[in-house]
């Protein structure tokens, strides 16, 4: 217990103490046949930095995980799930009891139409995979946020990762998805993006806020966008 | 060097000293686009197993990795790729030298037949993925073999993953690829296939040898298999 109160001490401030936070990560697998699968370069890096940093930082925090590199933080209710599906009924039976929620997983954007029940056998030389839309979760957080007039409603951070056209791709994002901040970053860039340790990202708030970040650690960048997000909360006990 | 030598001394035999083996492991990755990719459930551990026997046996071991969990053994030489056809131009390049081939990777049988330059937008409901057919490494191995009558070749060691029907695959691949050995397993199996610390497998021969092996570690499957390579192997010095 006492190694526990220095390390509170030598920790400083808990400025998310008693907020409840939740945070995705890494890349969704979306299921071809019982052996292959679509999925995406996503490390899972940038939600375990907003994880590390809001336990730090006081917050009960709640990790939805799907295919990362490496290891969860510890301190932290981790959910692993597999497809953009699981994801999005996870998320969204915690929603409602959150102060903010971060979406930092890449969701897959499409499935394929069918899963087949045994592996695909080599045959044809060529093949057709049908992919069907896969929820948008950061779409029906806003959704379920507007149907809410006048209560009080989470803080949602959506990411915006492209290879071109960054900021209208973002705004329209931010926009379309009624979230209140947007991360975005061109993962095509060296130093950003994918697997880095680092990031490069700008950061456009609902509210106008835009702030265009140089080159950063990902830790650095989760503690830049926690703060916006704090800063935008409703009072305690509102 | 004093510990050295006791590690050399305690390690007992080694059977495949002066012996030259290449292993494949884990899956390739196959882009979509810049950010997302196809790709299977192989976590490189079979793969890695065969790499750690033969080397404290005394080969000269070159792995050729794709995607894998977990880092590769330390004393082997490796050489990453991504695509199937990353890996058959390392693997065709490198065969001709060795005696022993162990392909323990799964390689995506389809790519895509367009890779994008940039991220595909999701702005439809659905999509058609077109694939072809990858280049098929094994067999590649196999017609090699076949023209080079009377010459020294390497014993060819190939995998057959199935869902279904195993021991009919199995012997069809075997007789299809030309190879010495095939080592089969159900991946749908509980304590077999992907990302287990065990295997259950059944070992084909050219010859007309055929094993049931029981549930037993990756390692203890790469030992049996290997002897049975070894046992296969032309006399040296010819």
């Amino acid at each position: 217990e006492i190694v526990d109160a220095i390390v509170e001490i030598l920790a400083g401030p808990r400025p998310l103490a008693g907020r409840r936070v939740l945070i995705t990560a890494g890349g969704t697998l979306e299921r071809i046949d019982p052996v292959r699968y679509i999925t995406n370069d996503s490390s899972g890096k940038m939600g375990f930095a907003f994880a590390e940093v809001a336990r730090d930082w006081g917050a009960d925090v709640t990790l939805v995980c799907g295919k990362t590199d490496g290891t969860p933080p510890s301190g932290v209710q981790t959910i692993r799930v597999e497809s953009a599906e699981q994801m999005k009924e996870v998320v969204m039976s915690r929603v409602p009891q959150m102060d903010i929620v971060v979406k930092a997983a890449a969701v897959a954007d499409y499935r394929p139409l069918h899963r087949e029940e045994h592996k695909i056998k080599k045959k044809a030389e060529t093949l057709t995979l049908s992919l069907v839309r896969n929820p948008d979760i950061l779409q029906a957080i806003g959704e379920w946020k507007q149907a809410l007039p006048g209560k009080r409603a989470p803080v949602v951070v959506g990411f915006a990762a492209e290879t071109m056209e960054l900021e209208r791709n973002a705004l329209d994002k931010l926009n379309r998805k009624k979230c209140d901040l947007i991360v975005a970053n061109n993962v095509a860039q060296e130093g950003a993006g994918f697997g880095t340790d680092t990031n490069i990202v700008s950061v456009y708030g609902a509210d106008g806020f835009a702030e265009h970040l140089p080159q950063m650690s990902k830790k650095a960048v989760a503690q830049r966008v926690l703060e916006l997000a704090k800063s935008r909360l409703a009072p305690e006990g509102l």
